[in-house]
């Protein structure tokens, strides 16, 4: 099966190119009788929008929507087909580098894989593509809601800048989506300083999913972990992902890392959250933790070597500006991404349930 | 769909408990006019064997039965049934742990999922599983080589230790699968002070896949890297994994970390390998580099707090003995994964060229 | 997985309402460097426009527009999204049909499906839905065409009229593409007075592929018989298809079924064609032939005994007009649900074969 | 994806050669919690046995063996791995047809697709393959049972004989499952004709499906009809499918067709069946009838003219003994690919209901 669709009951491709017409998304599986509007959607797509002194200056006035699938403000349990239309996309600014491969970029591999080649802006590889995961991610939270599921995502670390305390209520309208204050105010300043340089930065964003019922997650391959993960690394940019402990249960002892079961409220809990909400693949009620690691954006204003598509060597710098730090606008995407995969499970386990 | 099949077109179906009659796989869509033999499959299978300090010692004496899809000595194109019987195993030994969560173990949230536990060794959850795996790794093996691809997989940490040398030949016969010898002596140390403690610990992998051609993976969900990351995330154990840079890539700046393109061999090749073979979700004919964070086991001889079945809390204590460190043992598990995974996606490449 | 997709590697998802804003079809898998404009989708729908005295008077200026996929007037291989705005679609023509279950239609079983009800025009029943089937059809088409498959469709039967001979230049331009003139005019008599009566009247298309070549289709579930019944069926109106001698079998011995092998020009064939050009789920090379069935469309202009949603009985009489006879519409779908599932197979064996 | 496997969230995977060790299926998707005993399972193989003068002399002890997927006489809702060994199975009778294409079987497709051919009792192509489908439908029946619906099938026609009346408690014990007392004595001197002139024989089956709740089928591709199309189509020796009034339809005006609606036990209820129960491709709660041609088996005992594998071209007459007419032990078989696919559906809409 072709690779543009994700999710098997709640099921969710996205098509469009970064200069083409329009892109959108195609979300069929979607329960009916669930409010929808396009005013959901624009909500979330303002989140991805650049912010501050990290983002890039293209003005991107992303309006979705609706073309099927709600009727008289509800879903209708058909397929629900949204759409943005490209209006500041000027193929022309491309045409310099119509012959180049630029590093960081997928112009080669995609060239080498389909012999053909839309240059503009990155084509289907631009981060543009995620317009549509953040609006099929609107859709999954309606279903989400019904099921009091929250799902928090915060900024921990950009470059050697690493966050350490924690307030929910300060996410949301920090610049950086950083839940540290302090933290933030040194991310900036390290985000300015590697801005000047005509440089970017990389980071790591973090990624709460509260009130999950136990039960979510299908063995052996579809491992609730197994497709938040799949999911979160198709995200260009996303170059590690770990759960709960992560990578630091490699210094671990059994004894520190497992979480020990006492009853709380009446509920089987755990006193720690090594395992980060799941256990053998499936929920376990507890947090759900992830933790994943974002590249710098590859596009900066440094001459670099490359090589065009006649097999010459070129000396290539990129004009013009782009994000410094795209972590901030990573977290939506993210977010979205675990609410469709969330979505999708919670729809798998109803079937086999009575 | 049920989760216990993996690939599209190579497509891989587990079945089985630690405990039942036996255990096997299902291998749908291998091409005809292999050549396969059992001893093909039991060569990967006694890889798979605990050995030494580390390892457990439940003898398995697991022998490989082709049951179908192969015809004079040669794949025939239809589905190839593997199985194994479970010859030593015991289930009365797991009487007494029938109604208790083991922590770090999968016993509540299966209970949570279906409302019946098959609770002889985990059932299902079992590293036993990973039998059906590496199997099924034996044969994907066979299409990779016709395409001179190599998997190399190899320990790279265990608890603190970690190896800083790389020699190839060193890992086959080295009891922890290291490449560097020296670090070997350390961590062996380590895990028998672990031991001696009744308690286990955790490490880190290394898989490098070689000579990988260009083009591989399906943009934008099917990346190459996220359907490598499901596969691995979906063994049990496994708490993280990452793709070249990895993590790293939080610390580093775009001018760091982009891989500068030149010509090598009149070949488009980069001077460095920070995205670790994948570009755009798509392999560019460098390594294909990922770390994957593997938890200590979760059996260890020390009391834990822990509630059983019926919402009593108990003092749970394994006897017997288990595995101290099972990264060696995971580490053909993964590079299965990994194979499976590559040779999925080498039939969806040819799928869509002419 | 949600009902709205078909094909594994050419995967066709199509979504939109009779009277919603628009619909479309999403194409994924589709080969690069195919050449593909909206005039070949232009083509296609024309080809589905009610033509006649068979037809409905409902005015169908269907625009196709390719939104993403196409750069230079070739595929990419990333999706293709074509969407077809709706303009003539009054809704509140519907309104006193709200609440009625319209006798042969699927008010009733959406409803009782989805609990919520697009009343307009039959919403995703109508054979509106169609259009995107037809557009996906074209861009089938073009793979077709490279290994010079070609698919005829004719009306072979219409109430008690049926066609004995066969010209296959006939059918292009003929009202009912029946490719027996005499029938022809028998068979518009008898529209013609069914459409006096107000009723309409049902009938059997015939499909012949030509040229397929050996070793399509997928033992022993994805058969290329089960799966273009599948699609074919998947029409609305379509009530029955067989292959080859399809329920004629059931008079026929063995030896009068069998279709004996002969070397002609070289190769294998067969001196008969019961079979339908497909043996064992697999493409032999001979034609494949196809009949299908369908129905009487269910609006006519006759009181008839039905139900409302609040329960109570009701006399029920469309007013307006409608397609007297759909059979001569179906052709163009069934010919596209075929190119479908064709090109499907023809990507699906590329797969498998060295 | 490969061919092997059908169904969404009730997943049957068939496997294994006429000739080969053994045959088996996996089942991955069923619910846990339902009884499940290998008797259950023997009980719908001793169904498909061959019986009385219509059948073969093949003696099949068929032994279902349950590999994994029930603990203490209940499913887990882990996969349920179903194996048969083969005993009676002596490949050397096959050795003389091993380069020949015998008429009417699948010898020449497959050898075109796979290139290589298991000529051992037609390998996979053989009718012994649905052993694994009877299994797989013997488990689906448990779920269906649980919401009361009931499979009926038998025999409406054999050659021009056909059965005009309908005494449900006949079939069961009636050699040739036709419903009809007096119609059997004829089908039965036919079939004993024709067995004395070495030929085979084809027939019809009728399938009605009782109490199938409204709402299964999901629009627009995965109709119920379809899907059940597709599964039965997919049984070798099937050449043609409709539901309710099926092909007469063709002759049937828009007035006599239509179901009309009324109020029947507080109920929505249809005066009529010629929908055959499924409207839009979704079930109305009326009984679903289908109608199924099988051809007559292709191994007769007269000769014919063939070609073999190396281009040239023979006389060709089967020896011993085969079936005459395989009508009757393709109706468990009907039953239990239209027991799989309900069972998927009724999955299939729990999870999109709240």
């Amino acid at each position: 099966m072709p690779g543009n669709s994700i999710g098997k009951l709640f099921r969710v491709s996205t098509w469009g190119e970064s200069h083409g017409k329009a892109l959108g998304v195609l979300i069929d599986g979607c329960p009916s009788g669930i409010d929808l509007s396009e005013n959901d959607l624009q909500e979330e797509l303002n989140r991805r929008k650049p912010v501050g002194v990290s983002g890039t200056t293209r003005l991107e006035e992303d309006k979705a929507e609706i073309l099927s699938g709600v009727f008289e403000g509800k879903t209708t349990g058909s397929p629900i087909s949204i759409v943005v239309f490209n209006k500041n996309a000027r193929s022309k600014d491309y045409a310099n580098i119509k012959e180049i491969y630029r590093p960081g970029h997928a112009d080669y591999t995609y060239e080498q894989k389909y012999a053909v080649r839309d240059y503009r802006g990155g084509g289907r590889a631009s981060g543009r593509e995620t317009v549509a995961r953040v609006m099929a991610g609107a859709v999954a939270y309606k279903l989400l809601k019904k099921s009091k599921i929250l799902i928090i995502g915060h900024t921990i670390q950009i470059g050697n800048v690493i966050a350490d305390k924690f307030q929910a209520k300060e996410i949301e309208n920090n610049e950086l989506k950083c839940a540290d204050k302090v933290a933030t105010v040194k991310m900036l300043n390290l985000i300015e300083t590697v801005k000047k340089e005509n440089d970017s930065i990389g980071g790591i964003i973090e990624i709460v999913i509260k009130n999950v019922p136990t039960g979510l997650g299908e063995p052996v391959f579809d491992k609730l972990d197994a497709d938040l993960s799949k999911a979160i690394m198709s995200i260009g940019g996303v170059k590690g992902i770990s759960i709960g402990a992560g990578f630091d249960t490699a210094l671990m002892k059994g004894s520190e890392n497992n979480d020990e079961y006492v009853i709380r409220n009446g509920k089987v809990r755990t006193l720690s959250n090594n395992a980060g909400g799941i256990l053998g693949g499936i929920s376990s009620g507890e947090d759900i933790v992830l933790r994943i690691a974002v590249k710098a954006p590859a596009s900066i204003g440094i001459t670099q070597k490359s090589v065009n598509s006649r097999g010459k060597t070129v000396d290539f710098k990129i004009e013009g500006r782009h994000d410094v730090c795209i972590v901030p606008r990573v977290i939506p995407v993210v977010k979205s991404m675990a609410a469709i995969i969330i979505a999708d499970h919670l729809l798998r386990q109803r079937a086999i349930q009575e």
